[in-house]
């Protein structure tokens, strides 16, 4: 009898610049078998998002680089397969992180279940996941909106900016969506209710950005960076706060742009306007998970908080479907279907 | 009889990079008399500090711009001269805000007593007036030092930096300084306390700041920002905290600099070390004053902290010491002696 086996997408090379199939590789190998305590977890759905950039990079970040060789890490829908592990049994579906592979083993650690009837299982790999979680923490713990403020968010239709602008709905404020094309725009603003939406392609888009902006921003939540903020910066009101959540825009950089330096203008905007910047991560307030879960789960349920995803067929399409999103070409939260 | 004079430095015309005497420019015109409600007062002392580069700009800053042709604003040690203001007798010494002139109006409001028996009456003009209270808000309300942290600060052996590292060293943390010569590094080393000091004109600084900081950086105290700030970004641990209390290095540019541009160098730090940025005016933190005389005063009468003052004589000299302090000429609180 053949071996079963597991297809997998390794990091081959480290990339610089944008990541090709010259850099994530897909492999072939045994399918590994569970030993005591362990159990086989078959993916079904694989999350893609921005941070795996960095753990391409061998640059000093928030968590470790991925190795050579290794396959490259991510959040996962998975089904369990067989199972030596107390209290999970064959056919029920976790949240795990498995990675860009088609099979892995696990010991439960940091595997939750997931029931189907509560909401589709793909959005725990996004509303209901990781990205929502990240815009729930980064605008209520870090850009504090009141009602009245004006809260502009970045890569405003995907997986985080997407429930920035609605929660900031939420609290009363006014929600200012920055995006990559008129469609996403649109989305934003006739789909999830935001209040304006700017294209950042658009020849005057600062002019447009002031102009969706009329008395000047108050929360900045910021994905992108790059001549995003620098459009932002001249708007912002005094005590701003600008959580940042990724600078999607540098990601790909071999080295800093040629000039001129822009950080003089952006450090003269923290000074005259008493900015408060604060660069953040999810899992630094993993305190607030019950919170969040309980709240989003209850907007999602009374319609208060809308989402698309984004599903792409087949794990051979992984690495086209991540030069996408760093390139802004998804609609919604990214997701693998991988069985 | 000839008709009383007052000398005073007016902003004539705007300037592109350095000030000098083209933009600020002497004149000489009647002593005000003093009418119902209003007291005469008459410049003693005269603090020149770095936020007075910005409002000889137009540009939107955190406070309105010096008319052309009006006198150049400034924190004063004054006496009253005659007055007609109840609560105030001719001898009296008083802190006030006459700008860069040796005689000025005033209807008593913003003016404070001050006791020479107490201390010395410059020191309401730098460790006990505006610059410590910079230092001590900016550090205790913004930085947060704890116990064991190191805390960096920039143009250490200024107003505001001298007391920025003696406040850290009292409340437990590492204090490193950075200055631009060896003479003020040994200063706040030697007579200040601070455990280092790095000379940011170095050749090798980086690797010297790097050294000084053998734990990294939890606090760095801003007023200069430019190279050394990009000495700073790979020092910064987790949750480092960044007040933002001034960006000397550009205050006379008069376009944004040739490149690379630095700002996805800050932006990622600011991401991936989670820190805290934040830019903060003194003037914000009035609820503060109280607290921060009664310490600085017990500090000061205990030999805690200690502070050093650059006192020019003579008004005619005030353009001269205030391009050499925006270019770090100075040693400690610079102050024209006007009278």
């Amino acid at each position: 009898m053949t071996k079963a086996r597991n297809r997998r997408i390794v990091l081959a090379k480290r990339p610089a610049g944008m990541p090709t199939d010259e850099h994530l590789v897909m492999e072939e190998v045994v399918r590994p078998t569970p030993g005591d305590g362990q159990m086989l977890l078959k993916t079904l759905y694989l999350s893609l998002d921005p941070y795996m950039r960095g753990r391409m990079s061998a640059a000093r970040s928030y968590a470790a680089s991925v190795e050579l060789g290794e396959p490259m890490v991510g959040g996962t829908v998975s089904e369990v397969v067989e199972s030596n592990v107390d209290g999970f049994a064959p056919g029920e579906i976790v949240l795990s992180s498995n990675g860009w592979q088609e099979y892995a083993l696990s010991d439960g650690t940091a595997v939750r279940k997931l029931d189907p009837a509560v909401a589709p299982v793909t959005t725990a790999l996004g509303v209901l996941g990781m990205p929502g979680f990240t815009a729930y923490v980064g605008l209520l713990e870090h850009g504090r909106p009141k009602p009245g403020d004006t809260v502009a968010v970045s890569a405003a239709s995907g997986a985080v900016g997407q429930v920035v602008g609605q929660i900031a709905k939420l609290k009363g404020a006014r929600a200012v969506g920055i995006a990559g094309s008129d469609d996403k725009c649109r989305y934003v603003v006739d789909e999830l209710g935001f209040d304006a939406a700017v294209n950042y392609k658009s020849d005057d888009f600062t002019k447009q950005l002031a102009e969706a902006c009329p008395n000047g921003i108050d929360v900045y939540f910021e994905n992108v960076a790059g001549p995003v903020l620098e459009a932002v910066l001249p708007l912002f009101n005094d005590f701003a706060r600008m959580p940042v959540c990724g600078t999607i825009a540098y990601y790909n950089l071999t080295e800093l742009p040629a000039g001129p330096d822009k950080m003089p203008a952006l450090m003269r905007a923290i000074l005259t306007r008493r900015l408060t910047v604060r660069g953040f991560i999810q899992f630094d307030h993993l305190d607030r998970q019950a919170d969040f879960l309980h709240d989003m789960s209850e907007w999602i349920r009374d319609g208060r908080i809308k989402y698309r995803e984004d599903i792409v067929q087949g794990l051979e399409n992984t690495v086209t479907a991540f030069q996408g999103l760093l390139q802004g070409r998804n609609q919604g939260k990214l997701i693998i279907k991988v069985a």
